[in-house]
């Protein structure tokens, strides 16, 4: 029950051209997994995750949770090009480009290797979502039930926008760019009212003269820049972000309709009202292109003043949808 | 009938309690005062604007238009602690700290000593926003009409957030900290949908390779920023960033509402219904705001896909509603 375990691989060909060796993939797993292998869910994370699901989603995931591990065989790996026990940036130099659809690849590579023969669902919300439908997109009959949450089905031009700028603070900067990136990530992630409520205009002393005045939304962005520093490398960050840039489902494949018809799992869209980066807007259009294409999905939206990141924080909408959407 | 003039004033307090000497304000002038000096329209630039209101505001400022030149005489004058033509960071350094406050007391001087005796409307966006709203409440009777559009009374936290990390960008980086800054900015004055529709996923040369394949929204946004650096000063940015930040109506005056009570003049306050910086939420809570504390208010809102950025844009709608407003 949880515990971080490693799969390996000798080779491991990618979509742009090039071969690694020597592969390493971190996982974790929760529950057990039934004689005939059909009852595992694939948690994907987010840029910033790791296989630690059972603690960054410990809301859903548990015993008599959404994802029950008494029913089902919870796993989670640390993407390829992460930097939390996976083969990244960090293991060799200089790192291939690698895409979403990569990591999909080396996900069904480790969950065949323990003995799943198809998954009872994929879910992940962010740069989790761009895989879990680039999984039921690559391997549809092997993908029962798929939930993306807040993610697309090719990046946005707005997401590009901002994936951009952080690289470029990163590039120029190291490991202070990779602080900046990341206070540019939480602004994104978040929304004006939970900022307002939170922060306003608070500052850590008021009385101080103008010029010196620190306002605690500052001080708060600062401490999640270093905090990160601490945990994540610069390169991998790069590297997930242009896997994340290049994101199309449709690629290679005739385009997003042929890729859409492609999918023969049932489909949970989840959206969040306040979302900046993946504006509802767009969320239902995605619902509504795969349900164009004759497909079972059913669209729900969070309501959160907590903009992107509800999905980590609303636990109990997020157990209300996936709940109903499992049973 | 423009060109650009230059007011001098030989000390000047500011509101941090520092002395500046020698200030210049750059300014120009459009239409002619009349006998009265009551026909005037002070038009305040945005953050990256100057005193050439005729060509950036050219949808709304000339003979026959909306600002009509023809009946008023319209002013618009480089911030202080600008850098085309005032005096600013690039004037003498240590450049002290200013604020909004400061920018509109120096732009009263200046309206004096031209011989307006008092504003028939001040108007402006954004930073001009903030002057506009900042020139009622400091100088209620001089204020006939008073047009803020997609501003603040207080800066909020989230721009306050985004202001953050863009000085935070110049800070680490001088002139290519600026472009980033400006990158940052770009992304946040327009809309999802316009970056949509205008850029998508076009890429230069898509059939180039994954790993060199640049998005037509990132050159975009490299261009904007390069444009830029080469007409702007990097510590002129920081300083009215800092004023934007530590705009406050109410400071020193017992709070917002009892600032708000001060207001003698019309107002029509604007939003945008597409502002990520400025919600159109805040905008008519503002409004809202003012109108609770017995004032003169309407409020109206700009539809359009360009975000922030609108009120420089739409000028079919702003014209709508400047024109009833002044009629």
């Amino acid at each position: 029950m949880g515990g971080c375990q490693t799969f390996r691989l000798d080779r491991f060909a990618l979509e742009g051209g090039e071969q690694l060796r020597d592969v390493k993939i971190a996982f974790e797993t929760y529950g057990e997994l039934n004689a005939r292998g059909d009852n595992a869910i694939l948690v994907c994370h987010a840029l910033t995750g790791d296989a630690q699901a059972g603690v960054w989603w410990g809301s859903l995931i548990g015993p008599g949770k959404t994802l029950d591990t008494d029913r089902y065989y919870v796993i989670c790996s640390n993407v390829l090009g992460g930097c939390a026990g996976s083969t990244g940036p960090r293991s060799c130099d200089p790192f291939p480009l690698i895409t979403i659809r990569d990591m999909v690849h080396a996900q069904r590579r480790l969950v065949e290797s323990i003995g799943v023969t198809s998954l009872h669902a994929v879910i992940g919300g962010s740069m989790g979502g761009l895989q879990a439908i680039e999984w039921a997109v690559t391997f549809p009959s092997f993908v029962k039930r798929c939930i993306p949450i807040a993610t697309s089905c090719q990046l946005s031009a707005l997401a590009i926008a901002y994936n951009h700028v952080m690289r470029t603070a990163i590039k120029s900067d190291g490991v202070s760019g990779l602080a900046l990136a990341r206070k540019i990530g939480m602004i994104t992630y978040r929304s004006f009212d939970l900022f307002q409520e939170r922060f306003g205009r608070a500052s850590k002393r008021p009385e101080a003269p103008l010029a010196e005045r620190v306002f605690q939304i500052e001080s708060y962005l600062e401490h999640m820049g270093q905090k990160l520093i601490g945990r994540f490398d610069a390169n991998s960050y790069l590297c997930l972000l242009k896997a994340m840039d290049l994101h199309d489902v449709g690629r290679d494949r005739g385009g997003i309709e042929a890729a859409l018809d492609r999918i023969e799992s049932d489909v949970l869209w989840i959206g969040i009202n306040t979302d900046h980066l993946y504006p509802a807007q767009e969320q239902r259009d995605w619902a509504n292109r795969i349900a164009e294409r004759g497909k079972r999905v059913i669209y729900r939206e969070i309501e959160s003043p907590f903009g992107h990141d509800a999905f980590l924080i609303e636990g109990e909408q997020m157990s209300r949808f996936v709940g109903e959407f499992l049973s």
